[in-house]
């Protein structure tokens, strides 16, 4: 077989894969605007296999449900999105609202409202601003550039937008996957208040379509957490419009395993975005859980060292308090023997088989120091790994989320 | 039945019941003791029956496992505490130094070592300087008055002494109930970096102390989080020695009521405690989830609510985003229907039935700006109800846990 190549695209965005587009404008729903954007809608010329994945929150906003129904065929052709409104908490009146946002889209880009998808985040338990919302849509101009108004259209406390795009080429067959993300509060595995809108131009089959997002968002979203708070409106969507003209990709196909390479590759450079731009982060944490009993023990330990405030904190300040990380993987739940675990951090081994080693406490507190903190145990009883992301916890955090609304 | 009665005492302590001394010294243990003391002994004159309840991570302190074997007998008469140090990660040095302290103890009152606990809170992963503790036991003073040093030797960055009695009284049977405890981060149900030592005269049957103390904490200290972690060292014990020569307690006996009441109103008081002086709170958290399906449901969702970040930093802004606290309910775990839920801030009913309510922002402001803030939440499905509580999570808890060693 020939050799494959995925290779992310300087200045990629979700609007790099042929024939997407997408445009935003400012609407007014959100009051402070960072690039004075916050309605956004993107599009495909040609109608799209599509899957997605929501939040498991048993709050689910408007958009969500509505998503839900929607993609049960498989199929869609745009999306339009809003930050600064969840529309959730919103009972009835808030799903005819995300039902007339879409129609709203479908009418400006000429395609079945049934097509459309809506996302929508910010404050819970508040209704969408429609007027504004109807006298916006006439004001977007879709372009092939549009991907990069669209992503900063959708960020709510993000201090940078998220995108990127990879190009997969073997033999004669080239295809791109684009991407853009939003965080970053309320970010937690099992998804939160984050959005990820994936598109490619390659052609792909609807179940393998759904089994693939499956997989990569396992390894990726759901291994991000900023604060352990997840929210209704979590979206992960994926829209294939089959531009490329590639063999068609399906389980077992010759191209199913480099979609899937490369699919992960871009959900897991977004995924690792969010955490860094977390609210009030400054560093991002990498934990990576070895020799566990099984892939569910090792997902848990790492999602809960990442998740720990003590833990946080102790990396925000270059506190070499490594216990912490220990006693956060005791209380995760994931089988483990105190006296068989060893810590790295960084390249430090400073417990070996439960004990303390020697090592000097000044290299623990540089390696805190660093902007990309990685962080590993090894449990010493098994042979599953699993790897997860997260921030630091600053004072700004709390500055942040104290005056969200007021 | 003769009315019963219980009531705190006024400057209740742990050595308020009969035949309970303690005392507490500077050992040197702890670089900045609030009160200059991190040692301290809790002494019976008589033997007791003792029952423990222990951290639930999966890394213990060598004194949580030493405890752990000694309580098989239900029998003690003293524990040795102290600050500054948890001796745990020590592997098997930090067994045979907690076996020490024990032995020490045992010498200064003259008791058997077997009959002696210890506990110890701080930093994990370093030895116990055991010089320091062999040279500071003899200046240990025991008396009657000694609850008040004890419950300040015991502190880490708590920023008061939590201590209280309750004396009971039905007809002409009279006892008390002491204790003390200390808090106040890596603070979460299921016990977590706290000490609660309590003390009773009343003549108590091993089996039905156990239980009592099974179902006191099961409603008080395991419904408290400061931040969602645990430790390795968490200790709630309860020794009674039967000074008060009431008809034996058990299970079903006349008094095994008024006990078990007593028990659980100062468990309550001082997690209440714990969770008013978690590290940085400004602010006790109180949540009551009513109309759940069952017990484990209602407690689980409590606890989700007092632990979520964004709702402790939404009160400490009092910013009413009230939002956070539904969502937080709807990651739990809990079963729930949004389309039912009834969320209350104080009196205030802002959601009924999943729909927003008519209601002042600015009352809900004044409630997230009091000292105290009730939030409840009626899932309107079944007839289980539980109460957790927590606090606000500020700058402060930041400033405090990135510094802890350094």
């Amino acid at each position: 077989m020939e050799k494959a190549k995925i290779e992310f695209i300087p200045g990629g965005i979700v609007t790099s894969p042929q024939g997407f587009c997408a445009g935003a404008t400012y609407a007014g729903i959100k009051k402070r605007a960072r690039y004075n954007l916050d309605l956004g809608i993107l599009f495909s010329e040609e109608p799209c296999v599509a899957a997605a994945m929501f939040t498991t929150n048993k709050v689910k906003s408007a958009p969500v449900m509505l998503n839900q129904e929607r993609l049960k065929t498989g199929r869609a052709v745009a999306l339009i999105a809003n930050s600064g409104c969840a529309n959730s908490s919103t009972g009835e009146p808030g799903l005819a609202d995300a039902a007339e946002m879409a129609a709203l889209a479908a009418q400006a880009i000429g395609a079945e409202p049934e097509d459309v998808l809506v996302a929508s985040t910010g404050v819970i338990g508040q209704p969408l601003p429609m007027p504004l919302i109807r006298e916006a849509v006439r004001h977007i101009a879709l372009s092939e550039e549009g991907g990069h108004d669209f992503a900063r259209a959708i960020m709510t406390t993000d201090t940078v937008p998220k995108e990127a795009a990879v190009a997969v080429s073997i033999g004669d067959t080239k295809f791109t996957i684009g991407g853009v993300a939003k965080g970053s509060g309320m970010i937690h595995p099992n998804l939160a208040t984050m959005f990820s809108f994936l598109t490619t131009d390659a052609v792909v089959e609807l179940q393998f379509l759904r089994s693939a997002l499956h997989q990569a968002v396992g390894i990726s979203f759901n291994m991000v957490s900023v604060d352990g708070d997840t929210s209704p409106s979590d979206i992960v969507l994926l829209m294939a419009n089959g531009r490329a003209k590639n063999p068609p990709i399906s389980a077992g196909s010759l191209l199913a395993g480099i979609f899937q390479q490369a699919l992960n590759q871009i959900c897991i450079h977004l995924a690792k975005a969010i955490a860094r731009d977390g609210e009030g982060a400054t560093k991002l944490i990498e934990v990576t859980i070895s020799g566990a009993v099984s892939l569910d023990d090792a997902r848990l330990a790492a999602r809960t060292v990442v998740t720990s405030p003590l833990v946080k904190t102790a990396v925000h300040g270059a506190d070499p308090n490594w216990g912490r990380i220990l006693v956060a993987v005791g209380r995760s739940g994931a089988d483990m023997e105190q006296s068989k675990v060893d810590l790295y951090i960084g390249d430090i081994n400073v417990l070996k088989g439960g004990r303390p080693q020697q090592y000097s406490e000044d290299s623990v507190v540089q390696v805190f120091s660093q902007k990309e903190v990685p962080i590993r145990v090894d449990l010493n009883l098994g042979s599953a790994s699993a790897t997860a992301w997260g921030c630091d916890l600053s004072k700004e955090y709390v500055t942040i989320n104290s005056q969200y609304m007021t």
